[in-house]
């Protein structure tokens, strides 16, 4: 056990990094082996509202590389951790250790390991891993964003909701109907059910716009730091801030889209 | 060029298997290429139907191949090809050069190479090439269905709605109002943008279902017979037989997933 005393943010980062490279590492070869066997699998809040012991195992090895890495910072994960982080202050790493667990259950594809370090409130580093197309998404603070290791390029300030696809959950069309119409004029509708590869998939401008209706800190927060990173505008439908303590609605979109979204599509 | 007698189906089909491996390295090549310079799009019947000069050149290139392999075939394809195929008699070749051209445009994945050969009407052999992932599906009448090679295993028979993610496009949802129902009891949505892979994750058991309102032959004649020999039923959503000669609906699931949509949603 190291007990390091960081004395900046950029030196903690560079620390993070360290460590994912390993835990990253370790994580993908435990999730690979248990393609090949049964999985324990529960259900939480509703019937497709799952957990299985891959969820709960990467976050444990998570809390491990965390505790010996930086003793002192607090964790706030989807499965075990410390649940009710009740303040951002200080040091906060925000995990998601399976994004997409139905997918990973059902279709063994399209899910991603989700973790962000905030410092007093503001986003400094994220990761977004999807694990099966071994596709590593990385933003910094004020130093953009790289996939596999390679600068992301800014995303279009000029293409509108016509020259884009959309990624919508029904739920999200539901509270705000016309949506519909967004979708009708858009390139088209397309759905992948993991938070984190859906704002991904905006960040890399292969979307304009993914709007979600109940998505969970730990869903957005490493997501959001990557896409600001990149230009995208990210903030509740309604358009208000994400308070990182809170669940709730949530759009990331490429900046004319998501002016076009508020003024037109995102109107009670 | 090589005029070859062939003096039965099987035969044709090994040859057939012969001349797809080269063909499809040559495309993959042909498409990775593309990924690198500006691509001449335009738009057919509606703004959102594109076609590229990557559809037009993998089309040419393997009607090319055919006319070497099998110089007596018809084809009928998407792009160019003999459009106006009235008949399925003898041996005839379906083909979409790029299912998912948005997404190819778009996206640079979840597009796929479509080939099926079918034969007084029978569909007798069928490849489905996700080109972004390299995963190549074949079919063949009578014997099963291989991903990569290894033999894809059959399909549940105990497997429901509700235990099951869904694919649908929201003109299917319109046309047959009920489906919202089989979404709501459902594991979820899920929409890819591309048919050919929408079906082979319904083969692949990724899926339980894929109803879609308005496909081309050329959109499901390889997929079909795929799924088919997994175990899965296709179908007009109206139950009825697909007729490869016409466009329709489209409905390819799981054997209990497809009665229960029959039985409960899928009746006006």
């Amino acid at each position: 056990m190291k007990e390091r005393d960081h004395v900046n943010k950029q030196e903690i980062v560079e620390e993070a990094k360290e460590m994912m490279k390993v835990f990253l590492m370790e994580a993908k070869q435990y999730i690979e082996a248990s393609f090949e066997k049964e999985l324990w699998i529960e259900t939480k809040s509703s019937r497709n509202d799952l957990v299985t012991e891959v969820d709960q195992y990467i976050e444990a090895l998570f809390t491990r590389y965390l505790k010996q890495y930086f003793p002192s910072h607090r964790i706030f994960g989807e499965e075990n951790a410390e649940h009710k982080v009740e303040s951002l202050e200080g040091a906060v790493w925000i995990i998601d250790p399976i994004d997409g667990t139905l997918n990973f259950v059902e279709q063994k594809r399209d899910f991603a390991i989700s973790i962000a370090l905030y410092m007093d409130g503001i986003g400094e580093y994220g990761i977004v891993y999807d694990v099966e197309k071994d596709d590593l998404y990385v933003g910094e603070k004020g130093k953009g964003a790289t996939l596999n290791g390679r600068e992301i390029r800014k995303v279009s300030d000029r293409r509108g909701v016509a020259d884009s696809l959309l990624i919508a959950n029904l739920s999200a069309v539901n509270l705000y109907p016309k949506l519909k119409e967004a979708i009708r004029v858009s390139r088209g509708l397309r759905l992948y059910g993991a938070a984190s590869l859906e704002f991904m998939a905006v960040a890399t401008e292969r979307a304009g716009a993914y709007l979600a209706a109940n998505l969970a800190p730990w869903d957005v927060a490493a997501s959001k730091i990557i896409a600001e990173e990149l230009g995208c505008i990210v903030s509740r439908l309604s358009g208000e801030e994400i308070d990182m303590l809170e669940k709730g609605t949530s759009v990331v979109a490429l900046p004319k889209v998501y002016q076009e979204l508020q003024n037109l599509y995102l109107k009670k």
